[in-house]
């Protein structure tokens, strides 16, 4: 909200007061205030600072009403959460949660250019990292591949380079270890990281050589449920539908025990973010909401299939900000 | 505690639950269940998982007694505390801050084998990083150097390289921007990571050419003060007397007011821990402790001077694990 990044969230309190009663003030631990000050949006602010050894809590004290009512980042730690609890013990406290993401959920023309810029660069590191060879190679060489990709491609931060081969492409959340991959391997590649501040957010499912049978059903299915689930977004349609769609796309071919995680997540300025695509989000969704689709299926022990797209919602339907091609990639 | 490092800790609920009524469990989602499962320490939990789109609050309810006093992670997200108030209304909560780190506050042979290495191979890296031209490239090059250089040197992670030169230094958490380093410019390079899990941190402010002769004598005054804590580091001595030491010495030489923060801070597992050495610190240092001593000067839009090793304590005084020449280093 105010342009301003702290280096490091700490055990030093950092807080953006805004109360109706006063006007905004940012509280930082005194040798943060060169950032802080040095910050685009901070020059309206009344920046407050706390040395070492002094007590934030009570400073804040005095920035906030004693029996106010406060939403509270939902990152923010809980340590920072109980000192002002201490100090204001009639005050009460809501997570923000949906209501401050909410308010940037949809996004404008300049962030929708930021963001369909990160998802082309995911693509480009894409058709680039499909090129390189897999098979007798180890996870984190093709992760290291990913990340330099990523970054050649325009990226200024590299988030995450998920490579799961083989079983360990059945674990929904793997990153990339010392396995080394195999022919006949199904290999989850789920990438992204910041490019002008907004997300990418990518995954493709490829298969080293021939791919078993099994490999190629899972892919179609997954594949049908991300194109099924696509095809349902539309102003007004809830999020929820969004889950509906995938998940019954997967169930009724049999593997919906396999699905074994939500459909989707807001994307801006964090990678995972409100609006969820989750069973229970009746937000409906509206003109410049983006975010991830992306279903899959997890055979333990064996393989995981997993395919997934930037979309933003645009008054004819959805927009797909990756666009590489959703076949069965065969590598080497 | 467990060995097991979630790939990211999220709005996803992961939560360890210690009581004394029931046996250790470990509620996770259901995507990182088989990473829980796989980490070393978790065979002995009760390990439960929730789905997306189910209440995770409602079911970590399940495993807390009603009324109970919980200690909670500093660094626990103010979501998840304010949903475990929410369920459970009347129970209440603490920051574990000191009680959970200080119980790892002292280190065994081992980890101290760990710091040391991480110490070493952080000497390694200025060793080198002083070799390289600074005058005429940008301070974001220079700390790629420094992160090439740490993993070099056997880091498995790089945390922060720090490249702060002329004005730059003077604000101590400024990290590397565009600024082409000159002639004439100190240089305060603050640099670190893990190896083997342990964390290493260390400072030394260079100067690019001639050093003007503040430069000198900040950095003279610098110097002194951290021989002067350090020699202070003795078992019984407290924390905050170390933060008093090295404050005294530069409050004499005329800088008190430029010394901005505390002077250390503990590290282990995590590069911030306690203790810290600062003003109101009374915990005594116990053999084994580890913690930086990092007194700095700031001169506002001029320079800045820092120098900082990780020490600890042993039964005969302190016992640095940075070694390399405290002496004002001339770069080219």
């Amino acid at each position: 909200m105010t342009g301003y990044r702290p280096t490091a969230i700490t055990e030093r309190l950092t807080l953006l007061v805004l109360t109706s009663e006063r006007e905004p003030a940012l509280l930082v631990p005194t040798l943060e205030r060169p950032d802080a000050e040095a910050a685009e949006g901070t020059s309206g602010l009344d920046i407050l600072d706390w040395p070492d050894g002094a007590d934030p809590y009570r400073v804040a004290g005095t920035l906030l009403p004693s029996e106010g009512e406060f939403g509270v980042s939902d990152s923010a730690w809980a340590l920072h959460l109980l000192g002002l609890q201490d100090h204001l013990p009639k005050s009460r406290y809501r997570a923000l949660t949906r209501s401050l993401p909410m308010l940037r959920a949809v996004k404008d023309a300049n962030e929708l250019g930021r963001l369909a810029a990160a998802g082309a660069a995911a693509d480009r590191t894409y058709t680039e990292v499909i090129r390189l060879r897999f098979a007798g190679r180890r996870e984190t060489e093709v992760a290291a591949d990913l990340a330099a990709l990523l970054r050649e491609s325009g990226h200024e931060q590299v988030d995450f380079t998920v490579v799961g081969s083989g079983p360990n492409g059945a674990n929904p959340h793997h990153e990339a270890g010392e396995r080394v991959i195999q022919p006949g391997d199904a290999v989850v590649l789920d990438f992204g990281g910041l490019m002008y501040g907004y997300g990418s957010d990518t995954t493709r499912t490829v298969c080293v050589g021939a791919p078993a049978p099994e490999v190629r059903r899972v892919h179609d299915i997954v594949r049908g449920a991300q194109q099924a689930a696509f095809e349902a977004v539309r102003p007004g349609v809830t999020c929820q539908e969004i889950d509906r769609v995938a998940r019954a796309f997967i169930t009724e071919a049999g593997y919906g025990e396999r699905f074994i995680h939500r459909t989707g997540h807001g994307i801006g300025v964090t990678t995972h973010e409100p609006p969820y695509m989750v069973e229970g989000e009746e937000q409906p969704l509206v003109p410049g909401m983006c975010f991830s689709i992306e279903p899959g299926v997890y055979l333990t022990g064996r393989f995981g299939v997993r395919i997934e797209d930037i979309v933003t919602v645009t008054d004819e339907g959805g927009r797909r900000f990756n666009n590489t091609d959703h076949a069965l990639q065969i590598v080497e």
